[in-house]
């Protein structure tokens, strides 16, 4: 396991930087060898129990595919130089492609070449899970400069029965009620998306692992969709014990973090991530559930409907570099991913503490100068808010109302609202 | 029967505009053989069932009045000239006016006259229906121009036991829930209020009769107020089959298209007309329930409260002409009336597709791409809104949302909506 | 008894300014001989049922204190001339404080003194009811002109096991439902703190007794915080009946008026003082309800979750001369009182006229021509709101809204609106 380093969230930029330059290079698809030894490095970093699970297995609507591997791919020109080459980037290759090993005219190639070309000198990614295809994707300011002639092409790929992996870690709470985090591990060199989730979820985890938190917290290190819905399928009997959960996606981009909201749109989770965003001087952004997006399209699926959003920097399709090249280790910043990491530490510091009091005594306000909740209380203008915070958890605590919303109600940091009733509650004064 | 035109609304529009003229002319009141020629009139164009009910009977808590016809009424000045002549205009007659036969000086005549001292050249309209009067309604500069001296004043009308009037048509629909139309007949030589709502209704009955609707659509031509309350109090063990409504006034002017709430609110009729409304480029505005207007005061009294909202261009009392000689054929147009009719159609079109679905998959997404759900469909940019509106669709069928809150809350035109939902539902994803 | 003036409202805010001067002088406490003389004096005005409650009762969490008395204060300087005297203004004494005879040097003598260097020739008000302490307020202008050297202190005070002194005032009503109307009564020589408060709750008390209403008033004059604390712990049956309420505070400034809600925020005293606020010309403040302020704080406690609000002018703490001997009788003015006055009355006639009817004729409308009801109605304009406000109260009247609910939803005033509703139930075309 790796050491841990000091807890500053700037070291662990570092850090998260670093493995997402580790994981860059590896060929990653929704199954294979790749994500095993993705997630063998995971495993480096946080304790990881993975799962294989055969082709062919039914999993809720869906099976799962067969199996994709690859060792090598390359276009050669009539000179037989390396043209394209699968070992210079993963992108290369079309993801699944099946083998070919052939020689044809450029005219002929062309059919299967991927370019962007009003971004001549990046490379797309483009895939083909469930139709058998095979291609390369190159810059277009390569393929400009092919000449005519014949051409070698050759991907050594096997698409066959074998396994979809995925893996889960898990950091023990004080219930056994459950917060998933999620994140998805099946895109190839591509940094953003999701190399900086992987890394944020990682790191989350060990942050979490330090002291015991309320609530278990699932991390759950899947390809997007068939891994999301394979582990809801042999989970049945564990989903009602998921109270809450957040996908990361598009985590260390430069731009303002995003929030979209669960399906519910009034999930607590939603609440927390709320109150979290709008009360750092972060600018951020909160935008309604669709059913399109990553893994929270499962989650909150109908027939689930968890409380799952999704955080990201700039989400999706959003900016430029998505799903191409350049969506590079130098696409993501230390800082922004140790910023992504702050903002889930403190929506799970709320969630964690966020409950639901009863004042044992209701009628009236009870006396707390003769509890000593007064003098308890350090400097001036800190005493008067966390005397309104007592005030207000007394006034709101009956049965109805959270700490999240009598912080939301008060106006109040939510820090302020649970020491109070941390206070209230060494008194006597509310109960759980 | 008039022979159908082709269906641009535009050719509807100068149908209308050619039955508004024919209808113009007429004496219409609350009950009376101006009534029974304006449905003779309608009839040609769609199929009526008219019914009479005799004075007396007991509606809700009122009574059929007796009924009204005239023949002939003038003013003639000292030397004979026919100063004021209910042949010229039906506006001339104070509404339900009593027999009179006299001569008299101007200045006991006086008090007889109704003028517009604002706008000299126009004839008011006005009526005296259960107050026993007679009376003229003349434009001032008529009478301003009247020299004193004896006038003969003639009035031959019969206030007596009869019927009042009234007429449906059905567009029998795939289910016997019905949407009601009404649109008054009660007023006489007013073209916007409400010639262009009759002409409007008998065309949009014209168009839904080409296909069958999901809805039975009952068509109400009666007169204002009276001729509702008797509907209503004749067809009790009806008003349960009544799901939604419009009425149709003031249809015809140029001004922006106002729909009025419902009493509720929050009716299926009131989301449809605001999707239909806010989706189109029209400019528009969507008032709140008062209950005073045209006759959706009967429809969503207290005891009724049915989802009837009503749609006008320029609302009662909203216009200067209202109510005045200058409500003439030349101030509704065949653009406007085609318009209003445009708008209709669409509101049909919405209300008839908008089903509550649900989801038979909603435990993750089901796989479309198995099913050709992605191929099937059409150009890229289309394709990708389909997409969407099916993930919409899958998500939201939860037997809680209806099609258009899915559009509603989506963004997604309806259209699109309802076409995944028809794609989905053919591929037995989805179960009305 | 005071002589009843003539009931013009600028009549009645020179009497309260007259009141709060006689008052000024007092030495009020939460205990002791000044709040005896004051409700004494309040006594001449209205009759007071006075309740003497013994040191050491338990009243819900808390104790009723010793009482507090005090006879004289003085410091006398080292030439012997008192350099701050009690009998020059009760504020120059800390309140509650323990008897003190001692000489001692300036040095050891400012650990007692408070003042307030921000504003120099002003004196604080301060107190410590429950920590044994004695003290002196004075303005800075006055400590600073002290010479060195020893002086003499003196406090004649007692705290002793006596009672504490709270009265009521019921303005019996039609029914037993009550309307409690509260203002504290412990503070000393401070005008809109709360001397204005008490003079407008007197004078409310005689205005609503010219009348019978139709709740009963139950006035309760008493020490903040320990006072209503009290009353509560000793009228557990009563609570069930307190359908409404009002806490008086700050009720005298020139500042404009400020509702602060009830805990619940949606109580139909909320709702009424929203629409007589927003009725009126005033401007006006409505804010949230905090547990902070004044006895709200203890009728709002979520054991007893009242719907009592709060009516200020400027609220607690939010001028400079909150808490000083600024707030003297000048501070307040005759008309500010008036306007306090006239607002609580007018939302006591909403409150009191306030019903929910039933519409006995909810099948389209009646036929209100009929009953005269169209006759029955003075000049033109009101004419038309006076109908208004019958068809607003026949569509609204199914049991769910109240009056306030169809002024609200009408935009009419609400006299008009109950106007209609007494036509209306004269006709018994609707039943409460």
């Amino acid at each position: 396991m790796a050491p841990m380093t000091a807890q500053g969230e700037e070291g662990a930029g570092a850090e998260m930087h670093a493995l997402v330059e580790r994981l860059y290079p590896l060929c990653r698809s929704i199954t294979g060898d790749g994500v095993r030894t993705t997630l063998d490095i995971v495993g480096e970093y946080v304790p990881l129990r993975v799962h294989e699970v055969p082709t062919g297995t039914q999993v809720l609507d869906w099976t799962v595919p067969q199996e994709w591997n690859i060792r090598d791919a390359y276009i050669a020109d009539p000179a037989g130089n390396r043209v394209v080459d699968f070992a210079a980037s993963s992108l290369h290759v079309l993801g699944y492609s099946v083998p070919v090993s052939a020689t044809m005219p450029l005219s002929e190639l062309r059919e299967h070449l991927h370019t962007l070309p009003d971004h001549p000198n990046w490379v797309p990614y483009r895939t083909s899970y469930y139709t058998p295809e095979w291609g390369f994707c190159l810059a277009q300011e390569t393929l400009d400069a092919l000449p005519d002639g014949e051409y070698e092409v050759r991907i050594d790929s096997t698409v066959a029965d074998g396994h979809l992996t995925y893996a889960e870690h898990v950091v023990p709470g004080q219930v056994t009620d459950e917060v998933i985090v999620s994140c998805h591990v099946c895109h190839p060199s591509l940094a953003n998306d999701n190399l900086a989730g992987i890394a944020v979820a990682t790191f989350l985890a060990r942050a979490l692992a330090e002291q015991t938190p309320y609530y278990t917290y699932r991390f759950l290190f899947a390809p997007g969709t068939i891994g999301a819905i394979t582990w809801l399928a042999r989970n049945a009997e564990r989903i009602d014990q998921v109270k809450h959960g957040l996908v990361l996606a598009c985590a260390g981009d430069r731009g303002q973090l995003t929030y979209k909201q669960s399906r519910r749109g009034d999930a607590e989770i939603d609440r927390v991530m709320r109150h979290v965003l709008t009360a750092s001087e972060r600018p951020y952004r909160i935008v309604e559930f669709t059913p399109y997006g990553y893994d929270e399209r499962q989650f909150c699926s109908p027939g689930f409907d968890l409380g799952v959003g999704s955080l990201s920097r700039t989400p999706y399709a959003g900016y430029p570099e998505y799903h191409t090249s350049a969506d590079n280790p130098d696409f993501v910043s230390p800082g922004a991913m140790a910023d992504t990491l702050a903002v889930c530490r403190e929506a799970c510091a709320v969630l964690d503490r966020n409950r639901r009091y009863r004042n044992l005594s209701p009628y009236g306000e009870p006396q707390l100068g003769r509890r000593g909740l007064y003098d308890a209380l350090g400097g001036r203008s800190d005493t008067k808010q966390a005397q309104m915070a007592m005030l207000w958890v007394l006034s709101l605590s009956d049965g109805e109302h959270s700490l999240l919303g009598v912080a939301e109600r008060s106006g109040l940091p939510f820090d302020t609202v649970a020491a109070a009733a941390d206070a209230l509650h060494r008194a006597g004064l509310i109960k759980a």
